[in-house]
């Protein structure tokens, strides 16, 4: 576990980072050897003969990729969510994680206790351990930042770019759930049920990752990627890898009943939905004589396997740029959505 | 390179995540094959049979562990060296790094710049590449993590934890010059010379991490650790892992001629030079047999390695606790710094 190398003085409050590290983060990093007890200046990690290691880092900071009051639970769910996520866009096995965290002024120790029992639950859940990291105080808000690490066989990970005209694309789960909760969050959606409206959130809140989804595609699919960005946005970035133009069918993205609740009263949130991000589910593309074997993997992993669009030869745009994705209705028209830009900051 | 999560918008002096990620963070990463160039959810890292992955992970905020307006190069040169630092203390080889960073509104894009050429400078000395990251926005100070990945024979990494009674205890380079240098920039040090002033600022600002003598130091050194809390609670650390006592003759801790004079400007910082922190120096110890395997290391790297002390049976301290450091005068009387305890904030 990284030293303090602060310069903060006096935090009263709160113990310092050994005792934090001891108390808390210690006991996560008890079943990995290779993590010295976090009392060392690094750790190690195995990695079994024929596998490959694979690396993803990402940061959430408070205030930017969850609101200021969140809990410490559900910060803990979308920092392991979306990074495990990153790993199963991948096809890898999760197998340990790093973290750094940096605390505000007015972060109590209650908070760091809830936040790293949730932890130590999702560990069970995926099957990870922490196995290093770095304590700080911060003048700014609660930062977290996790590196995940798994591995997966040598030269069969998934990637974004390996799609080819024909293929089908896929999407996982229910699109636009996570935006729409970040919404009744935010403003709330008139008329929208409670039921409903807990579910939205409940997706904002607590992303689960598609580990089991992305084990699955290893051989099966020719690209994939997880939905962070929003669908269409990240449609983008397969296409653009793999030289391609997106093309799907808006009536076929798959919607939970209570997405198409917040829709049916407002007809807005379907771009929303679209193009919103934090969904965390899958987009994958597949060659169309593997239709039987993505419909196999839908009832093994539990999980609905959508089939909403189709890859094309790539088209230029008005422009001279690439063409990325084209959104269609039902009857082939298509929508202006492409023309208004996909990119959501 | 991780995707935006973030759900700020129209923020119209900066580009976006992703134009970031091209222009300054892709070209970092051109060497790494299974880096993707950024585009894809996560990189793979090749671990060659025999060898063992290494990972650390530190984040440096601003405002604590750097002052606000640092330099861009100065914030990579501390990034990079705190954790290839960690990498040393292990005995590992750099092979490569992810990097999230959080970037306040006012962060403009030569400052981005600045600090990106700044890292491929240091990739160049130190031989590693970026494979992967993130790039967020927050609210609060410019925030970095970084996680170094490194490799080390299978079962050869240096541990904190191996220092046996009778050990020589070792500290390369000079002792204290970062610290005094952050003296200099917070308070001054009355009467210290222009020169001497900015060797020790150079000091603070500028880690060198000890990656050569750290390979070194396998099969040599029985605990190594990097000298950042400080060298008295850097050394507590080793003895507190190994179940001794470490014993230092205060007298032959090397100090360079810059904290030389600052000391004697001002003789209460000899204490701090002792248990300021930031130096990156390692500090190890070694078998009495092996004394001239040590010098013969220090010609190789040509780094000053100098013995200060030697490992102790254990002692309880007063109150039935661990006694883990003592330092002694030249005449061998304990020095009160003892009592004071060691940790830094």
């Amino acid at each position: 576990m990284g030293k303090s190398r602060g310069r903060s003085k006096g935090r009263a409050k709160q113990p310092d980072e050994f005792e934090l590290i001891r108390r808390f983060f210690a006991p996560l990093a008890a079943k990995a050897p290779g993590a010295f007890g976090l009392t060392d200046d690094a750790a190690t990690v195995a990695v079994a003969p024929g596998r490959r290691l694979i690396v993803t880092t990402d940061a959430l900071v408070a205030g930017v990729h969850f609101p200021e009051d969140e809990s410490p639970q559900s910060v803990a769910a979308r920092l392991i969510g979306v990074n495990l996520s990153d790993l199963a866009a991948m096809g890898a096995t999760p197998e340990a994680y790093t973290m750094a965290i940096a605390l505000p002024k007015n972060c109590d120790l209650g908070w760091i206790k809830a936040f790293a029992d949730e932890l130590g639950r999702l560990q069970k859940t995926h099957h990870v351990t922490l196995i290093g990291g770095d304590t700080v105080a911060t003048g700014g808000p609660l930062t977290v930042c996790l590196t995940a690490l798994g591995s997966v066989a040598k030269g069969h990970e998934l990637r974004r770019n390996g799609a080819r005209a024909g293929d089908l694309i896929y999407i996982s789960g229910t699109i636009g759930d996570a935006t729409l909760g970040l919404k009744v969050m935010q403003d709330g959606i008139a008329g929208l049920g409670k039921r409903h409206a807990k579910t939205l959130v409940g997706r904002y809140r607590r992303p689960q990752p598609r580990v089991r989804l992305g084990l699955g595609l290893v051989g099966l699919a020719t690209a994939a990627i997880d939905v962070s960005d929003g669908l269409i946005a990240d449609l983008g970035h397969v296409a653009q890898t793999s030289r391609c133009t997106a093309e799907i069918d808006v009536e076929r993205v798959p919607l939970s009943a209570a997405a198409r609740a917040a829709i049916a009263l407002d007809s807005r949130l379907r771009e929303r939905a679209l193009t919103g991000g934090d969904d965390y589910e899958l987009a994958f593309t597949a060659r169309p004589s593997h239709r039987n074997a993505v419909a196999a993997l839908a009832r093994q992993v539990r999980l609905p396997l959508t089939e909403i669009g189709r890859m094309r030869q790539a088209r230029k745009d008005g422009k001279g740029g690439a063409h990325l994705v084209d959104v269609r209705d039902g009857a082939g028209h298509l929508l202006p959505i492409v023309r208004t830009g996909y990119r959501h900051f």
